[in-house]
């Protein structure tokens, strides 16, 4: 597909097709995280980011105007994965399954580099780049708090315990859940192992 | 100084003066933690680092062979650092004394960006770099080893429950602590506030 086809500014009377719109931003996204995993934010060029995504890099600049663009993009889509999971634990049946399906989700995420070493990549981006900060921070904040609320409701329905504190608790998942996904993407811990280690220590913490 | 005044390989009957080497080794590791902090560990040059210490390039690499050999010292220091405060918190007369030493030791560290930032930055570096992989892992092993040890000891002086699982206990302290620290370089939360959410998440985690 050429430029013409796949206009930001589609000339007069012409619809704009959301639904390619989406899918080609995707696709460019999917060749960023493919070369940033490979050499790092730094290292990873336009040019090679446009190959890897099948795409000129014209049509990548249609997209995203920047590489910082690129990596607030990839930030974003992890924070809309973390607020997926989220909902899922809210809505399953008991705290068993909840603590299953978090595991699961998150050492499949783990296993894949081009997921775990570039939160690792966005988090050491975020010390010097106000626009991956700002992400960061948005994405600490509604994680911890729909975290509070699901310790919160499950309080209500004494699967935790009382008296542990959902603010504290909520901020030792996050740091829990962190810690694995690093100790994976650095190789110190097996994926398999980094889900023992956390299911055993979100046990320890919720006292169950 | 010039390069023969500090020789790496002494003329025959001349002694080497280690006490000057080490200084001189560790001027050009504060030069190169000033500019890797601010530059990251990919756009810092070596002339930079050289100049950041005031040292010479040839001088620079009489001590470190290659940036990937200043990267592995900076992880090997930062172990090195972690290595003492756990013999602090080892000889520390109290559990409470214990937590308050080592909450203020690492608020104090999180605080200067050339050690926090450097750690994710060290992290990041470490999912591509299996020199920087290898000290990485060291420093879990050792850490943990050392944890487990001081959990066991607190354990059998009744100051930590003894339903509590050393191993367990170990990670969960390890990424809580990485977590604290990172949400301190990433602007997530203030020093004070990673200090005081760390405090409450170690006491509620050994229920104290």
């Amino acid at each position: 597909m050429g430029r013409m086809s796949d206009p930001v500014r589609p000339r007069p009377g012409r619809p704009v097709d959301h639904s390619a719109r989406a899918a080609r931003r995707q696709q460019i996204m999917e060749g960023a995280r493919s070369c940033f995993h490979q050499h790092g934010f730094h290292a990873a060029g336009t040019a090679e980011i446009a190959a890897a995504a099948k795409v000129s890099v014209a049509n990548l600049y249609q997209y995203f105007a920047s590489k910082d663009e690129l990596i607030i993009a990839i930030a974003e889509e992890d924070l809309r994965s973390d607020l997926a999971l989220i909902a899922m634990i809210k809505s399953a049946g008991s705290i068993e399954d909840a603590m299953e399906l978090a595991v699961d989700a998150i050492t499949q995420e783990a296993r894949d580099p081009s997921v775990s070493r570039l939160r690792l990549e966005v988090s050491t981006e975020a010390t010097r780049n106000p626009g991956v900060a700002h992400v960061v921070l948005r994405a600490e904040q509604m994680q911890r708090a729909a975290l509070v609320d699901w310790i919160r409701q499950s309080q209500a329905r004494g699967e935790i315990s009382a008296d542990l504190d959902p603010e504290t608790s909520a901020f030792a998942l996050l740091c829990l859940i962190d810690g694995a996904f690093a100790r994976v993407a650095t190789g110190v811990l097996a994926p398999e192992s980094a889900a023992r280690e956390l299911m055993r220590a979100i046990r320890a913490m919720f006292r169950i």
